[in-house]
């Protein structure tokens, strides 16, 4: 296709939007109609949309078409941070093992009140309840078979096919959880001594696994927007060949950024020429705040190079523990690694969740949940962008549950993270973040509870002590 | 002490026992008694004691005294096979991932009427739902801690109480099952390349472990009553320094054998000269059938060197997937690996379970299982005596599920397991058990299913298909 021709387009559209000729929310012309407006074919049109799309000026809807995106210019994002050039293992901070046994520190202040009692979770837990009556004896004296129970496996494929993925029963394997089917993975992909790229920052739970493994890792630079940068990537395993890549397409914790669909398919285009598997951390993948549909990396690929990780604890419950992977071309593998490190799942709570999506309770509540997310980051975004909007950055997610902060140079996050604990407030530093101990000035905030107006208080308390104490 | 004095003790009490002096169940004089009869030290005559419970011709009843054992004269048991005296890398057959399918084959007839259903489980239920209805949306959205509930680690350490073994909450940590506590084990005390001393035969769970994470193992022959032999393993250790040795102390399975209290504290005592760490799987600790505490090798070891990893699978139920890990040296470590491979563990099944051992229906199951296990060990090895007791060997565990069946040496067990199959016959080939293919004319048989007529017939044709296929 012309190279040109497309980058005329994309110009041409980028001053449309900028200027207000196409204004936020408005739907642009159909592809269709681009092509015979400027007389190009469909594949430069779509190309061009592609790239608008990577710079966030406009999202797709499917079957509807592409829209134009919230402006960006009334906040801050955070700076793309480099990273060092040389692979190295993993040296977690002490921190970790304190923040994790404080729940993963979604939420600033524990102690304040629980949400309401949740219907769903009523109905969720009689379901449950229901199955554990059925044939308990038979549950008792028999392990559930080593893939997990069919029907759910049916049910999350049913999920994914509501994201235009294609997942049968057998392509799954249900886990303890999405760390779990994270850590089966990489056992499955790598050996110790191998090489494993990671967006920069990357959720901790993925380093301490590394550590554990022996795997060297290598940072790959992210934008707060789009992820992972893929020209970075695609130079560093020149020097430096992986085994794997572990990414989280949609709403990556901590910045929430979303890889745009040309992304993914450079990504799956480097892991075909370099060799490398790509683990997909699909956990934040239900949570999308806007009408994009966010189909997983996996249903790209056609060869099995993606092993496909998530879990229904962020976006139904993480009392289930359970989670689930599609492992490609190495799921027999797997199968049989979660035979080795835990044998089999309860299965009433299997049956019971089986039953719970079937009956379209998952549907509806997700579709409540999504819409309460937003609302709560809204409201922490203008808190943010009210109070302190002139001395920090933050990154602006469109689904997931976190966004991240960039404080000035100076501040060290981690420095205030015991003082703050002794006022119940838990603040989630950025050097967790990384293997290299980057991001000594970031934090990760969350949206996950609503901001209540001790909530507000704690974060008030959280800045004044990070920006007096510098 | 006297070596010569215990001896001499030792040979009168032998033969009064064998030519019926002391009577089957009969209580043997107090050591006081006897001190005073022969003019001994006390440690002479326990010493004397020792070495003829070592030998089970007595058993130590806690508070009360030794009492004289059932002979062993009325059935044939298996020989201690000897074993390869270099270690190795394990290779599991391909037919484990089809048996452990099965619900790990303790039943030789799945298809058979389920048991009737059991009082215990529908209170456990109940206990259990509670539990989730009890603040549901804390248990949503926050993670348990790493550790576990601290009312069920409590609840484990009472029980521990009970067979006089001194655990707190704090050395105990919940865990997905025993696998789980195993490969955490595992992970901890061994780097790939490692040797690990196993018992021969040994549970094939483990040599799947063993297999993944490239351990290096050496089997130690253990005789089917007493357990792993320490001279064979003293002398191995030689010249094959090791990390860790499993053991199943109490009925390990295939076998059911029991360590002796001086095969223990032998065994404590390699292990501080050779500095390895003894990884103990207590899977069957309380399912005693004699009234004997079996108190596990943790008991014994002041010094941490002792990891000990159970759980509720086998005694109560495997749809809980609840297990246990006390660390001792290593437990830090191992509540870290627990975070890393599956972050935390459900909540409400830890709370209705911890309940349910506080209200005491744990204790009074499990003493009605005991019973039941008895009863349906005798239907079973009544039904071996009769018909084949000429051409087979079998053992006689005084406790957990399983007996171990040596087989004319011509046969091979494992060649049978398909055509076993078509007609819903699940047998389980001693192969399984060795890292070198040991066992070829052995089989697991469990009586941990009443022997209904069905499942009797089933066990007549599996003979006549093993027995006919020579």
């Amino acid at each position: 296709m012309g190279a040109f021709r497309y980058q005329a387009l994309e110009v041409l559209l980028r001053q449309q939007i900028q200027t207000g000729r196409f204004k936020v929310g408005e739907k642009l012309p159909s592809v269709r109609t681009l092509c015979k407006l400027h007389e190009m074919s469909k594949a430069t049109v779509v190309h061009a949309l592609h790239k608008l799309e990577a710079d966030q000026l406009i999202y797709a809807v499917p079957k509807s078409g592409y829209f134009v995106n919230e402006a960006n210019a009334d906040y801050n994002a955070p700076q793309k941070v480099s990273t060092p050039s040389v692979p190295a293992l993993v040296n977690v901070p002490d921190i970790f093992r304190d923040i994790m046994s404080r729940s993963a520190a979604f939420d600033i202040l524990p102690t304040d009140d629980p949400v309401p009692v949740a219907q769903h979770l009523v109905t969720l837990n009689r379901m449950i309840g229901k199955a554990s009556r059925t044939h308990p004896e038979q549950k008792a004296h028999y392990y559930d078979e080593p893939k997990g129970h069919v029907g759910l496996r049916q049910a999350i494929a049913d999920l994914y096919r509501q994201r235009e993925t294609q997942l049968t029963p057998d392509d799954l394997c249900i886990t303890s959880g999405c760390q779990h089917a994270l850590f089966l993975a990489l056992m499955a992909a790598c050996q110790p001594g191998d090489t494993v790229a990671i967006e920069s920052p990357a959720f901790y739970g993925v380093l301490q696994q590394l550590e554990q493994l022996g795997l060297h890792v290598i940072e790959i630079s992210s934008d707060p927007n789009t992820g992972i940068d893929l020209q970075e990537l695609a130079e560093k395993i020149q020097d430096w060949p992986i085994k794997a890549c572990i990414v989280t397409p949609n709403f990556n914790t901590p910045t929430g950024a979303r890889m745009p669909i040309e992304h993914i398919r450079s990504l799956l285009q480097l892991a075909h020429q370099h060799d490398f598997f790509i683990i997909e951390d699909d956990i934040y993948g239900e949570l999308r705040f806007r009408s994009e549909l966010c189909p997983p990396i996996k249903n790209e690929c056609r060869e099995g190079r993606v092993i496909l990780c998530s879990s229904f604890s962020k976006c139904l419950s993480r009392e289930l523990r359970i989670g689930w992977v599609a492992g490609g071309a190495l799921h027999a593998k797997i199968v049989q690694l979660k035979l080795i490190t835990q044998l089999a799942s309860p299965q009433a709570v299997q049956e019971g969740l089986a039953e719970f999506i079937h009956q379209g309770h998952f549907k509806r509540y997700v579709n409540q949940y999504r819409q309460q997310l937003k609302e709560q980051r809204d409201q922490l975004l203008d808190e943010l962008k009210r109070y302190w909007g002139g001395q920090i950055k933050f990154s602006k997610p469109h689904g997931g549950l976190s966004c991240w902060v960039e404080l000035p140079n100076q501040i060290d996050t981690q420095k205030s993270y015991k003082l703050l604990l002794e006022k119940g407030i838990v603040l989630t530093p950025g050097v967790l973040f990384s293997a290299h101990g980057l991001y000594k000035n970031h934090m990760r905030l969350s949206f996950s509870q609503p901001l209540t107006e001790r909530r507000r208080a704690a974060l008030h308390l959280l800045f004044q002590t990070l920006l007096e104490n510098q």
